[in-house]
Formats: C-alpha cells, sequence, structure tokens
C-alpha cells in the first residue's frame, strides 16, 4: 500500500541530508519550481532558483559545515495530494559573519507540501527560530 | 460566480480587523477546532481554544490598543479546497512588557486554509518577524 506519511518524512530527512552534506542542487529538487520559502528573517524567497541560490550563498561560508538534525515531525492531510509537515530542528557547527563558532540554534519548519503523481513537493516552506522566553523579537 | 480569492481575501481582513478591535472569540472563529498556528518566536499553539487563549493574553496587554495593517495579499490554490494566503504586515501602537510605546513591527502572515462546503477556515498559520540587515536573529 502506497504510504504517504512515510513518503512525506523521506522529503523532511531528505531536506535536512541535502543540507548536511551542502547539496543545494539536490536541496533544490525537494521544491515545486514555483515554491516559495520564508527564512527565519522575513526574506520571502520566491521559486525554486531563488531559493537555490539563497541556500548557496549561506552554505559557502555561515553554514559550510553546519549539520541539521530533524525531530518531532507532524504530519496532516488537509486533502488527498496536499500535505503539511511541521518539525522541530538543532542547527550545529554554523558560524557568525566573522567565522565564530555559534551555540545550537533552535526552530521550527513548516512545509506544505503537493503529490504530482507520485511525487511529494515542497510548495511552501517557513522556517522559525525558538526564542526562549520572549514573546516578540529585540525591536 | 462563486469567487475564492475574494473569500480569502476576506478572511485575510476579517483577521485584521477582528484584531484591531481586540475580538477575540471573531478572531478565534476564523480558525478550523484543530487549527494550529506558530507564532513569531516559535511559539506552537495547537488548536482553535489555544490560539484563542494566546491572543486574549498578547491583546489584554501589549497589543490592547494595537492595529493591524495587511498588505500585498497574496493567494495560491495546490487544490481546490486548499489555499495558501500570504501578505505582509504593519503593526502599530502596540507596547512593551513595560508598558513602552514600540516602533511601527513589519512581517509576513502566512496561511494555509481549507474550505468546508462554502466556508474558508484557516487550518495552519505562521507569523514571522521582518528583520532587516541582518540573516539570522542575535543568538
Amino acid at each position: 500500500m502506497f504510504d504517504a506519511t512515510t513518503d512525506i518524512k523521506l522529503v523532511v530527512q531528505a531536506f535536512a541530508e541535502c543540507w548536511n552534506r551542502h547539496d543545494m542542487k539536490a536541496f533544490a529538487k525537494l521544491f515545486a519550481p514555483n515554491a516559495e520559502f520564508i527564512d527565519v528573517v522575513g526574506l520571502w524567497m520566491k521559486g525554486r532558483d531563488e531559493i537555490k541560490k539563497a541556500y548557496e550563498f549561506t552554505h559557502a561560508k555561515r553554514f559550510k559545515n553546519s549539520q541539521l538534525t530533524v525531530s518531532d515531525v507532524s504530519i496532516r492531510f488537509p486533502s488527498e495530494n496536499i500535505a503539511t509537515a511541521k518539525c522541530r530542528w538543532v542547527l550545529e557547527r554554523h558560524v557568525s559573519p566573522d567565522n565564530k563558532c555559534l551555540p545550537a540554534r533552535h526552530g521550527i519548519l513548516v512545509l506544505v507540501l503537493s503529490r504530482n503523481s507520485k511525487t511529494w513537493s515542497i510548495i511552501d516552506s517557513k522556517n522559525i527560530d525558538i526564542i526562549e522566553g520572549v514573546s516578540s523579537h529585540p525591536q
């Protein structure tokens, strides 16, 4: 039996695996051509190519050796061919703009996926930093 | 003709209107009972009741007189009865925990909506602060 939940978990794992080997070509292929991605600081990337370029840029230096671990994957199906997936993540071994090691960073990744024939692609993605102990960012 | 785009724009406007009159009962009704909402600092609210309580709390003080203005509403239909809506927002007249006026805050709201008979409800929502000039939050 075709198990959509398993397939989507594999996409989420692939997101982390492509990140961890810094293979932005494979990373971009997880997204539909017209996918959108809004990152932790509100950068709104429109289309697979913009997503690829933005992550090539960050993985050239700041995330060059970074390792992303995802957990607590939660999946829902608002319709047969549409899914939402959320997971918590920890990012380690990333550096500041002046190349200093940074402490582990925690966040939530939110994906909307669409099934086209048998393949699930990310059509929308948002990434959120968890900021403990505050209810809004420093203004 | 039934115009889903118009209906969804009305939901987005209603989000701001309920916020601006601080009517969290009406605000909560825009959400499906099992809706989830992840706010700007990664607070993950599960279910309409949690969403209502969290915003009742912030609107009792910090957002008591705040005014939210939405713009640039962008809507897509990954399937007939599922939509994503994104918009930019400006929040004004909000205060700090010690009741000091804060400057206008800018962000992006991302909604996933589902149509049940003729009504569109928010089933997933993420809110993102735009932080200019940085590529990640202060660690």
